[in-house]
C-alpha cells in the first residue's frame, strides 16, 4: 500500500498516484462536475469525482488517486480519478455545518459538542497556537538551565486563599486541589535553583464570567539567586519572546487562518511603578485612583493604550503593587515597605502574568504570617524549606488559556480551552 | 558586580576573579588549611579559606575570589582568597548529612523532609533524568506532527474503573479526579489526529506498595489513521528512543553520578504474542500459565530475561492480551476475537507501558458496553466523538515515575516522585 500523504502536500506531488485520508469536509455538486473536500490535520484537499457519491459530511475516508495541477483548487492541486474507501460513517450530523467559514452555533452549543465542534479549522486553530506557545516557553527556560518538575495537585491545605478551593475526599481525610504550585516551586528552588512547571491548577471560582475557569493551565516558573524582581521580569520577557517566536515558527497555518498578528515582545518591556501609574491616571483621565490599593480593569486598559502610544509596546509591566493586595509570601520593597517587589504584566490592557520576589528568610515568613493573623503552624510544611536556607528568589505564573485568548482575540476564555470546566460545566 | 558563574565552570576560569553562589555543602578543616565545599545546581566547588569560618551547612552564600588550578580539587580548580557573604542562614539542621555520598535516613524520613532531602545530589539526580526524558518524549512526538493538549482533570464519571477514583465536591455536585485522559485523547484524535499530553493522573490506590502512587505523571499519546496496533508500537518505540537519547544528551551529570547506563532502545523492539509467551513459559519454566488471562509478575520477569538473552533487548512487547483483561474500548484481533490488538511493553521484566488499538465505530462501542453489562447512556459524552466519524486509532501511556524508577534502579517509586502522594502521605 502506498504511504499516506497530507492534504497540504498535494501540490508537491503533481502527477503522482497518492493516498489521502481524512474527514469528508464538504460535498459540492456543480452542473458538470462533483467535488469532495477532504479535511485532514494539515488542511483541505479537493477531490474531483467521476460521478456523485452519497456520503455524509464527517465520513472518514481513505482516497487514492492521481494529483493534478489546477490553479482553481485550494493550493493549486487536486486529486482526480479517486478510489474512495469509507473507514467509518457518522451516525449523527454535527449540530452545525463544519464547512462554513464561521461556526453558526452559540458558544454553549459549541462547548456541549466540543468533540465535533473542535474539528472546525477556526475552532481548532487556537490550540495549535497554545501548543506552540508552551513549546516556546519550555525551550526558552530550558536554555536558561531551568528544570521541569511535576508537583502534587492534591494538597493538605489551600495555597493561595481558602475561598476558592475544591475539597476532596483523600482516603477518608479532607484534602484540596492545588490552586497553584506556589509552595512546591519555591521549595524546589532550594533543590534545582530554577524550575518550571506546566500543569493544571484549580480554582472553585463562583463567578460565571468570560475569563474565569475552574481549571486552567498554569505556566509557572521560579528562580533563585536573584537581586530583585527585575531579574524575574527579565526571565519572563525571555520566556514570552520564546513563546511568540514559537507561534510564528510552528503555528503559521493557525495564525494565518485566524488572520492574527503575533506581536513582537520588546527586548525590554516598558515598566511603570504602581504609584506612577496612578499619577498618570490622575493627570490624564477623569478619575483619581491615588490611594487605592489596586488598579481597576478600566485603569489597566488605559495603561495598555498608554504603553502602546508612548512606547509602541503591547506589553507593560506595572511594578510595586501595595503589599496589602499581595500574598503573604511577597517581598516588600525595602525602600518603601508598604509597596512590594512584585509586578503584573499587562498584555493589551489586561493582566496576563503576576509575579515578583518572594520572602526567603524563615523569620520573615513567621512575621508576615503573624502580621496577617495567620498561624505559622498551619504552614509548617511550607516553612520547612526556608528553615534550611533559601536564596533570594521569585517567579511568575502565566495563564495559558488567557494568553491564547488575548493573542487570538477570543471574546471568551472558553474558546481557548479544549473542554472548559466552570461553575455550570462538568462535561464533555 | 561581576556575573555569577557556576561551580562546574570553575576550571575554565583559572586566574580570573569570579563570583559563585550556592549552599554551604560541607566544611573541612585539615591541620594546615580549611575548606568550604559549596553546592550549586551544577555541582560542587572547593573554596580555600584563609581562616576557618563558623557557618552551618546549608547556609546560602555568595563567594567572590580567584580561581586557582589544583589537581587535587574537584574538577581541577578551586577558589582562593574568598570573600564570603551570607545570603541566608538555616534555622534548623537537616535530619541527615547532605554531604555524605549516600543519605543515611530511611525512606519515610527522607520523604518527610523532601524540601531539604532532595538537595542531596543523588536524590536530586532522578528528577533531572525525568525532565530530560519528558523533553525527549515531546521532541520525538512533535517531530511526528503530534499536538500537545491539556484536558480536564475533573470529570463527571470514572474513565477507567470505578474502583480507585477520588471523589470531589464540584460546586455542590459529585465529580471525580481523572484516572487518565483516555476519553479526551480519543476524542481529540478526531480534531488533531495525533495528540499527546503530559500531566497528572489520579488513582485512589488502596495498596501501599513500592510501585503505587495516588498521583503520577502520565505520558499519554493517541493517533489516528493506523492500520493496527503495530503502528502504535512503532510510535512508542520512536518516543522511547527520543527519551533515552535526551537523557544521554541532557542529563549526563545525573547518570554519571548514579552510575547508570542508559540502555539503547532497539530499532525494532522484539515482540511476542501473549499465547506464544505462555507457550514459552510452559516449555521452559516449572509453571504452565496457558489458559490464564494475564501474566504474573514472575512471568514478566522471566520474559524480560528471555528477551535480553535471545534478542539482546531490555525491552519486550507482549501483544494480543485476552480481551477479558482489557478495557471495553480495546480493539479485538479480527482473526482471533478473544485476543486483542493491545500490548504491554516490558522494560527489564516489568510492565512500563500499556497501549493498543481502540474501537472506532460507534456501534462497536454500544455492543462492547452492553456485552460488559454497562449502560451506554452513562458513556454518552464519550460516545459522542464516535457518533461523528472517527478513524481507526490507538495510543499508549507511559508512567513517568515508573520509567525513571526502572532506569535509575530505584527500589521504590517514591524515590522518583518529588512529593509522593499515597494512602498515608498527603504532605509535604
Amino acid at each position: 500500500m502506498i504511504s499516506r500523504i497530507l492534504a497540504a502536500d498535494l501540490p508537491t506531488h503533481v502527477g503522482s498516484h497518492v493516498r489521502l485520508a481524512g474527514w469528508l469536509h464538504r460535498r459540492r455538486e456543480l452542473k458538470s462536475v462533483s467535488f469532495l473536500v477532504m479535511r485532514d490535520r494539515s488542511g483541505l484537499a479537493q477531490i474531483v469525482l467521476r460521478e456523485p457519491v452519497q456520503l455524509a459530511e464527517e465520513t472518514v475516508v481513505e482516497v487514492t488517486g492521481t494529483v493534478a495541477a489546477n490553479p482553481q483548487a485550494p493550493g493549486g492541486a487536486e486529486l482526480v480519478d479517486p478510489v474512495i474507501e469509507v473507514l467509518s460513517s457518522p451516525v449523527e450530523s454535527p449540530p452545525f455545518d463544519l464547512y462554513r467559514p464561521v461556526v453558526a452555533g452559540a458558544l454553549p452549543t459549541v462547548l456541549d459538542h466540543a468533540p465535533v465542534a473542535l474539528r472546525h479549522p477556526r475552532l481548532r486553530a487556537p490550540f495549535e497556537i497554545a501548543a506552540a506557545g508552551v513549546a516556546g516557553f519550555r525551550a526558552a527556560l530550558d536554555g536558561l538551565g531551568f528544570v521541569e518538575t511535576s508537583t502534587p495537585k492534591i494538597v493538605a491545605s489551600a495555597t493561595e486563599s481558602g475561598a476558592n478551593v475544591f475539597g476532596i475526599d483523600y482516603f477518608g481525610k479532607p484534602a484540596f486541589l492545588a490552586q497553584s504550585p506556589q509552595f512546591f516551586k519555591q521549595a524546589l528552588v532550594g533543590v534545582f535553583e530554577r524550575v518550571y512547571e506546566v500543569g493544571p491548577v484549580f480554582r472553585a471560582e463562583p463567578h460565571d464570567t468570560a475569563r474565569h475557569l475552574a481549571q486552567y493551565t498554569s505556566l509557572d516558573a521560579e528562580l533563585g539567586f536573584i537581586h530583585d524582581h527585575r531579574d524575574i521580569m527579565a526571565v519572563l520577557t525571555h520566556a514570552l519572546t520564546g513563546m511568540h517566536a514559537a507561534v510564528t515558527e510552528r503555528a503559521g497555518t493557525a495564525t494565518a487562518l485566524l488572520e492574527i498578528d503575533v506581536p513582537k515582545v520588546p527586548e525590554e518591556i516598558p515598566a511603570i511603578h504602581f504609584t506612577d501609574a496612578q499619577e498618570l491616571l490622575a493627570r490624564h483621565t477623569s478619575e483619581d485612583p491615588r490611594g487605592e490599593p489596586d488598579l481597576a480593569p478600566a485603569h489597566e486598559r488605559w495603561l495598555g493604550e498608554w504603553a502602546l502610544r508612548e512606547h509602541g509596546s503591547e506589553f507593560l509591566f506595572v511594578t510595586g503593587y501595595p503589599m496589602a493586595k499581595r500574598p503573604f509570601y511577597t517581598h516588600p520593597d525595602p525602600a518603601r515597605p508598604e509597596y512590594s517587589r512584585s509586578f503584573d504584566l499587562l498584555f493589551r490592557g489586561l493582566e496576563l502574568v503576576t509575579g515578583g520576589q518572594r520572602l526567603h528568610l524563615h523569620a520573615d515568613y513567621v512575621t508576615a504570617l503573624a502580621g496577617r493573623g495567620e498561624d505559622p503552624e498551619a504552614y509548617r510544611g511550607y516553612l520547612k524549606a526556608f528553615a534550611h536556607g533559601m536564596p533570594p528568589h521569585g517567579g511568575f505564573a502565566i495563564g495559558l488559556e488567557r494568553w491564547t485568548s488575548r493573542l487570538t482575540g477570543a471574546a471568551n476564555i472558553r474558546q481557548t480551552t479544549l473542554f472548559p470546566r466552570d461553575l455550570h460545566r462538568l462535561s464533555p
